[in-house]
């Protein structure tokens, strides 16, 4: 098991090499490996079987189980994933612009890789697979640090991945991945200023807490999502049952999922009994301020302090009924986490105030929370969602595993 | 003296107002601040005079002294330098991009504030009213902490400020200054999560280390500059010197003054004195490898491990003789702190690898590392140098204290 350390100085010695690869490398690369996960299926197989047998020993719960279950189609997946990361363009190299100073400098600013990325994520093989190929394609080497529960599968991944690279004679350094999984590792990890150009945690609120409490270096937080649909009083409330049963129920357990409803005073009597129809059909459970109870009746429990500030990532929603706009921009700004906020609306100036005034990486008129993702803002690919507002905001698709820096041409300038 | 967190708590509340002034109303602030700096110039004089005086009695160094004093001139130059932030362009609401989607999602991405801006800086009063102007115009509020030194001038230079804004009707509480200057009140500062969007410091190497060891909010890590210039085998020699001579000589005290020469060894012989000459004119003492002082004689000091990864902000350089260009990336690489670089040479591929493969915010060809600065790079003011790879990298205007939202317009899509 090779330590820390050793990793870090690795993908830091690796990380020149890799910048200077060209699109075609890369592509050679990715799609070795893509060939090379198929290729090796069994092999894959048996080391999840491992991962799975140690899950049921130790209890994990169906859910873990099935996230960290492998099958030939997952695999393939993978797979295909790694094919259309090497389809994308390559962000690196642009220069987004270039002026000429009044001295005859010409100053650029040029797309370069990162150097060192690092990512701490739970037991899921396949984020191994996908943050691996993401950051290659970026140009940056990789030091991974996934749960130990999956430690089985994704170690047989990284080998199968730096095996691939090392055949077309590419660095197998690119990726790197921690096989110790103990805490301790984890917090070494986050304090490798000098080595990390970046750390990205991927998983649920108490990882990504865990990595911004202790990080040294700097960090992308990316993910908790409680995220608002506000019906105004000017809203098309069929229009607005719609997308409220598409943000709650098509996939709860995700980020861009809502967790909230607001409903103008002016229209709830009339919408809210449209909202409860269409959410009982998955068999929501409502937890409703008393304005919402004394429309819906006793079968929605009294919502809590504590529920307008919860991410239930499950069948559950609050409900509070506001008296304005101004009132629901306050309680969004108040509680959401900086995730994705949308209005119902037909009037003009509430929707204008709205994507104004609300503080949230993506602020939506008339349309589901649920878009809020690389493949649906057309990015191709994503690395997670970002709730910070440093660097990278909402979802992160390959340019925000890049930076920049300024290039500059003279011919003898002096200052 | 008002605690941290109800400033913190008074800044937040702050925000939303901030955030939507336009243009008009923050020329408006500016300028009243300007002119209320010129209007109480005996006020600020007079508490700068018990800071200078209770400099003297702890024994500030005459360097320090200088810093936190003000005069009539600079007052004066602090009030311009609001009016020039008033008159650039304000970079909040520009639309970057807006794509529509196969779905008809209209989606864009749009420049919109921090929200609240932590800036933690040393005890130079004209800061004061740099950070404030900068953020303020960037549609942010700021909490200000500086120097223990320079009490008494921040708190009245804040004071005249946020009495300019609340005359004018707008948010005083866009401007907050923790009186409290205790390492405890800094350290409570860095773990401001919820309150502070960002926190950027400003000051010396000790300061920035210990921002970015302690904060668990995101930073901006601004700074030290360990500035090489690396004369190619292909150098004009005149040139390099010109440039050299500059980049040490002519303020070396600031973060991209050079504070190390790279040489050819095939031009050594000839450049090396031509260096010396130019720069024993300024008392530049040098720091050589064996190869240098060989050439140079024993007036060179030998250089250590240390020298070359020292920030000396004075006349003094380290020299190091290399046998290619190959060696020169490895070792600016390897000491630098990602600041800014300069290769002089009138070979193509030589210059072009070297702005490629160097790992720095600013890479140069031919021309003096004194020139990353965010005027010299058409910025029109600067917060700071970002020396980190996220979020901002090299100088750092108006622009990098904003962030983006993306705003989506539908019309009833769901996922």
């Amino acid at each position: 098991m090779t330590d820390l350390l050793t990793l870090a100085q690795r993908a830091r010695a690796a990380k020149s090499a890799v910048a200077r690869l060209g699109m075609n490398d890369k592509t050679r690369g990715l799609l070795a490996i893509a060939d090379a996960l198929e290729a090796h299926e069994r092999d894959i197989l048996d080391a999840n079987a491992r991962d799975i047998a140690h899950g049921h020993e130790i209890g994990l719960n169906p859910g873990l189980i099935d996230r960290l279950t492998l099958t030939p189609a997952r695999i393939k997946g993978m797979a295909d994933g790694c094919r259309e990361v090497a389809a994308l363009r390559d962000p690196i190299g642009e220069v987004l612009w270039m002026r000429t100073r009044p001295n005859g400098l010409r100053i650029g600013a040029q797309r370069v890789p990162m150097g060192v990325i690092g990512i701490i994520y739970e037991a899921r093989p396949n984020v191994t697979v996908d943050a691996a190929a993401l950051c290659f394609k970026a140009g940056s080497a990789c030091l991974l640090r996934g749960g130990k529960e999956a430690i089985h599968s994704s170690t047989c991944l990284a080998e199968l991945m730096r095996g691939a690279l090392a055949e077309e004679g590419l660095p197998a350094d690119a990726i790197n991945l921690l096989e110790d999984t103990s805490r301790d590792s984890a917090n070494r990890m986050m304090r490798l200023n000098g080595y990390l150009d970046v750390l990205i945690p991927r998983g649920g609120a108490g990882l990504i807490r865990a990595v911004v409490e202790n990080a040294s270096v700097p960090v992308i937080e990316t993910g908790t999502g409680n995220c608002h649909v506000y019906v105004d009083e000017h809203a098309d409330l069929k229009m607005a049952k719609n997308i409220l049963v598409n943000a709650k129920c098509s996939r709860p357990s995700v980020c861009n999922a809502a967790e909230s409803l607001l409903v103008h005073a002016a229209v709830a009597e009339r919408f809210l009994p449209l909202a409860a129809d269409g959410l009982a059909a998955y068999g929501v459970k409502l937890h409703g301020c008393e304005r919402t109870r004394a429309i819906l009746g006793s079968t929605v429990v009294p919502a809590t302090e504590e529920d307008w500030g919860r991410e239930y990532l499950d069948f559950e929603l609050s409900v509070k009924v506001v008296d304005s706009l101004d009132e629901a921009i306050d309680h969004i700004n108040t509680y959401n986490t900086g995730h994705s906020e949308s209005i119902v609306t037909e009037h003009y100036d509430a929707a204008q105030r709205f994507l104004d005034e609300v503080d949230a990486a993506a602020v939506y008129v008339n349309a589901s929370t649920r878009f809020t993702d690389g493949g649906e803002f057309g990015f191709g690919a994503e690395i997670g969602i970002s709730t910070q507002k440093l660097h990278a905001r909402g979802p992160m698709g390959l340019e925000a595993l890049t930076t920049t820096k300024y290039i500059v041409y003279g011919n003898g300038q002096t200052r």
